[in-house]
């Protein structure tokens, strides 16, 4: 049989290369002015050391949780502490795929603003994109190389290797956790402190050099939209692929279905090498439209790769084919979901003009009516996501050779179709985070831009790269929150069968069959436990958004205190005359966000944790379909509305409106999107993957504990 | 056996005498000046206009259901036109609760307002609170008195009765749902529009006379906020009473449990009796607390009553004694709800404080924190209800002598458990509706005053009875979101077995066991069907919530635009020279209202029986706890935000901040909170309960389908 894992470690390794080579490529570009440099340096100065400040404040959590995953699991199951190694080696990738967005980003900027000054839009356009690709490439090969490679290993030393493998995507959930909620609380509440003093009260442009909170708010870009969004796709692309793998593994199916799993991730990641390489940048007009054809082509390309490479699988022709059309369904999710974003968020459809219309009313109405498009959008997402998950389920009903649980089969064979799926999806993410990484980039460059008193026709290019951005940044949002989605749901079901397995281990003499069927039976969403879990899985939704939300706002407030402070003061900032005090506005930011990001996080650890341990393992796997249910939706809403809202004001912009009481009234819609889209809502994602990758991880230990206390199976209350 | 469904009977008969007693005594008090007359006259008109249109709107739809479940569901079954009659009954009660609160309401509103000029406070609190009995003790009384003598009758001509038990509650839920969607866009929206132009525009004070949105403003209070909490709060009590005793009838329970359940409503509404004349009305410092002492005094008779009535039931003691603490424990929930909701909304804590606090920086930062405040509020209720859940399941599960379905029984029994709580918790509903009226009373009357130019300190007077009225509005919001939890929880279960006795009639030889285990067998969170029903469960709580949002918006809008115009064309309106325009005001309001009420309301109708008739029923199984899980932590999030912006609002004009603007940041977050606590909130309640009496009513033709067309049991895709 073909190890099609030594082929994904071959070429994960060569991304890594290409992803080198790419990067030195960028840093070879002139670097501008020292002022630019200057200014860029800032920026990178601030957000490293909040990135360091947030890796170390986690070091001791991880280092915890490593040695409790050792003893509560890799002891008991005799599996050498890889789990704990799979752990920590996802929650560094995570951190490194964070620095590494940070840092190109960071160091692409002024190269970008420099190429718009001298050379015009086609090589800042290429600048910025290739920085993009840099990190697009390099994630998703890391990925794929950690993934091989890992797989190749932990086989050759335990039969128990799939655990481990999706302890990888535990780790590299709960650092973007953190990260995300870190990170947003911080971008949010520097652009939200800046902005309010510096163009609402004092009147000056966004990116003013006077305003004492320009920095923070640059570094929040950062450490927020780029290293966040960075380790959101990275962590999906692994826990979706560990996922499907881990449930084949426990399907029983033959080695040539995980194969095929890192076989089509490979092809995907090769057609990425081709994609990124496809942008048309000289003599363009529409950046958007050359970024969405490289898109396209690429998946395109993964998807004529998938049913080339059935041929290799060396199983039945007709059941590769049907893989292969069940993962093209999945990479069809992107550009749909794509589509539907852009209907909802761009000025150019009726729900962003129905917005701006209402700012002829009140701010009010602007909220009310962007509030009702950011709830309506979510529909037809799901409406996408429920119809590819019931069309895969149908592919893998029919065509997935499931054996080893009698009636029950069929059933399963049909979810690891939709496992396909989310497969298929996931591994089209390199060219995604590309053009996703572009944004943040020309955002930065058009920072600089402002901050040197670059020329305003050099500040034109720089808008132009920027406002594609904006669209790339709220699709890739979209994007991201279906393949959460997606992966949740396989993984929801890896735990079912953990447990099963789990069960099989601890209370031994009982016919796998029997167990699973007593695991299913009480898994109906009549049980009390489940409805009670669903409940608390609602609330742990509930809670997470109300904490960030309310942590922007008290976090903003000090920053407008301290810019306020700064101004009155010190009033030679505003003509001029004295230098702002950048670095107290990081400061206060750095200690609020991480003061601030600690509870979100642990509860997302303890309070499944605990659920799982005494109301039941049933009760637990109620929490994770309630906060799939309502955490996906919300995670759409609160994308989508302030997406909306963004691109209303700058509507109302465009017709000559700045300054208008209209204006204003969009400003504000515009304002409470903001930790809507960029703080509570991207949350909601690696939430919902830290539930489930830790309960599968620490079903072992569950069931131990239910059984021990007497509630295995049924829960705390009886059935 | 003693026949409590008779004494039901006798005592809801009694009960209507008794509320007409009140009427006459409240129509005897001193209506006031003819100019007071003549304002309260314009109101009721506009509103009773309103509500004969919206009827009309609904005749049609009625008839054609009505038609469509004799059709469907009476032929097959051979129900005599039982189930048509009690949808059309139970719609009809629905329309005369709405009704008769406008007509107690508008007729009391003078009254109050003239004690409030001659007598003082004592007498117009006297005025207003048994105005609200008037509404409390019918509707409690109406609602007891339909279901014991339906019960009575219903059971002598079919076994098959309890369906149309149902039906009632379908009937009662479905002309709810339409009239909180369509009252509650009417009363946003002149509010909103009247506001918007009157206070921030014009600068004038609310109900001043010169706004021609004024009248509309005041009758939308009175068909969204009188006609629909009564609608809604009665309508919770029948689908909740009824779907216990269909419950206990289809679980086979001995009759007595069906007549504990009759009893304990009978003894409740006693309870009631007594408790609307325990208010303290002279001497009165703080009238609030004399209103909860009259509540608690009705909850702890209520309590004492259902103990002492266990030892009336014929069973066994120990079991009658678990019945009645069951059923306390339902009760108990109603002031542990009112306790949180006041914690999150009133400005003595610390939530509302914190969102006047962000006051100080920006109007966006005051709707974050506030939506925060909202998300955090569901928490607590939701862990109440979950709590009680668990609790009374438990008592059912060792108390409740289910036998029929073998190893089930226990289960079910636990389930009769809950359906108790749910029964204590509505059938204190009387005075809770007391409580509630009294708001509306008081806020007209307050109108009434500053229409009429009564002096200052009777303003003074209407005010302290008015900002009461908020707060016993806001806890009565909780109260019935807690409700409609439990009402739903207990439909749910009796839709199951509704599916599994329809099966057992439409495929005969299935031993009924056997046809429960393979229907709770589909019902595995992890079965695609489900999860796809639960995921359109959660869009169409979406859409509903999207839509009603949108519809304030608009209407608002229109509403906007002819205030201005009318003041722009007749300047004389704002110097007293000319009288403005109020009924083109009132017409746009209605024919708007009715216009965007009818695509919501017919979505809860098809949405779920598409689903079951195309998808599978394991489908619509799903798509109502999606509901559930969804609909109700965001219906409390929308009551609690909105009411939390309100008081944050009132908190800072209290400290005499009043056109500062810190006031107006606050003021946009109280606008944005109008529709969500008194339009998309409240339209949740009835939405859940459609969507489960619904099921229940067509369970049978959806059975039938299901087996045409092959797909019963596993739905669309196979298990």
């Amino acid at each position: 049989m073909v190890e099609f894992a030594v082929f994904g470690t071959i070429v994960g390794a060569l991304g890594v290369i290409y992803a080198i080579y790419l990067a030195r490529w960028v840093l070879r570009q002139d670097p501008g002015s020292e002022k630019m440099q200057f200014i860029s340096q800032a920026i990178a100065t601030g957000a490293r050391a909040y990135l360091f400040r947030q890796y170390r404040t986690l070091a001791l959590l991880l280092v915890i949780l490593a040695i409790l995953i050792a003893i509560a699991i890799d002891i008991p199951r005799g599996t050498y502490g890889l789990t704990a190694l799979g752990f920590i080696v996802g929650a560094l990738g995570s951190m490194l795929a964070g620095y590494l967005g940070m840092y190109v980003t960071t160091r692409s900027a002024s190269r970008v603003a420099q190429a718009a000054a001298t050379s015009g839009m086609g090589k800042a356009l290429l600048i910025s994109w290739r920085a993009g690709a840099v990190m697009g490439v390099s994630l998703a090969s890391v990925a794929l190389l950690l993934i091989s490679a890992f797989y190749l290993v932990f086989k050759q030393m335990t039969n128990e290797w799939a655990v481990p493998l999706v302890a990888l995507g535990f780790g590299a959930s709960l650092v973007t956790l953190f990260m995300r909620v870190g990170g947003g609380i911080y971008t949010k509440a520097a652009d939200l402190g800046a902005d309010l003093v510096g163009k609402i009260e004092a009147g000056i442009p966004e990116d003013d050099p006077r305003n004492p909170g320009v920095i923070a708010d640059n570094v929040g870009d950062n450490v927020g939209d780029v290293a966040g969004m960075a380790a959101d796709v990275y962590e999906s692309y692994i826990v979706t692929v560990t996922a499907a793998i881990f449930l084949a593994a426990i399907l029983g199916l033959p080695a040539q279905y995980i194969e095929a799993i890192i076989l089509y991730a490979t092809l995907a990641l090769l057609a990425t090498f081709v994609g990124v390489n496809l942008l048309k940048t000289s003599g363009v007009k529409n950046p958007l439209s050359s970024i969405s054809v490289a898109i396209y082509a690429t998946i395109a390309l993964s998807i004529i790769l998938f049913f080339a490479g059935s041929f290799l699988l060396g199983i039945e022709l007709w059941r590769a084919l049907a893989l292969a059309t069940a993962t093209s369904l999945g990479a069809i999710i992107a550009p749909l979901v794509v589509k539907i974003t852009d209907y909802y968020t761009s000025y150019n459809y009726s729900p962003v003009r129905r917005i701006a219309e209402q700012a002829k009313i009140s701010p009010a109405t602007v909220i009310i009516t962007g509030y009702g498009v950011g709830l309506m959008s979510a529909i037809p997402v799901i409406a996408v996501i429920a119809a590819v998950l019931g069309i895969s389920y149908m592919i893998g009903y029919h065509a997935v050779p499931v054996q080893t649980f009698g009636e029950y089969s069929k059933y399963l064979a049909g979810i690891f179709g939709t496992a396909m799926a989310s497969v298929g999806l996931l591994v089209i993410a390199g060219i995604i985070i590309t053009a996703d990484s572009y944004g943040p980039v020309s955002d930065n460059a058009n920072g600089v831009v402002e901050m040197a008193g670059l020329p305003d026709n050099v500040r034109e290019v720089t808008d132009v790269l920027d406002s594609i951005g904006n669209t790339t940044k709220a699709t890739t949002k979209g994007y991201a929150i279906a393949s959460a989605a997606l992966a949740a749901l396989v993984l929801f079901i890896a735990l079912i069968f953990e447990i099963v397995y789990a069960v099989h281990k601890i209370i031994p003499g009982e016919n796998i069959i029997e167990i699973m069927e007593k695991n299913l039976g009480v898994l109906q969403v009549i049980n009390p436990n489940v409805l009670i879990g669903a409940f608390i899985g609602v609330s742990l939704v509930y809670f997470f958004t109300s904490r960030t939300l309310e942590a922007v706002g008290k976090t903003a407030m000090e920053i407008v205190e301290e810019i306020r402070r700064q101004f009155r003061e010190r009033p030679g900032i505003l003509e001029w005359k004295e230098q702002p005090d950048y670095a107290r506005v990081v400061d206060i930011a750095t200690r609020r966000a991480l003061g601030e990001f600690l509870i979100p996080g642990l509860a997302a650890i303890i309070v499944p944790l605990l659920t799982g341990l005494v109301l039941g393992w049933n009760a637990l796997a109620g929490l994770i379909m309630g906060a799939i249910v309502a955490g996906v939706p919300r995670a759409l809403l609160m994308a989508n509305a302030g997406g909306a809202w963004d691109n209303a004001k700058k509507y109302i912009e465009l017709q000559g409106l700045k300054k208008t009481d209209m204006h204003k009234a969009a400003v504000i819609g515009d304002t409470v999107g903001d930790p809507f889209k960029d703080t509570s809502g991207p949350s909601l994602n690696p939430l919902i993957k830290v539930l489930n990758t830790l309960s599968v991880v620490f079903a072992y230990a569950i069931v131990l504990a239910n059984v021990a206390i007497g509630i295995y199976p049924f829960g705390l209350l009886p059935l």
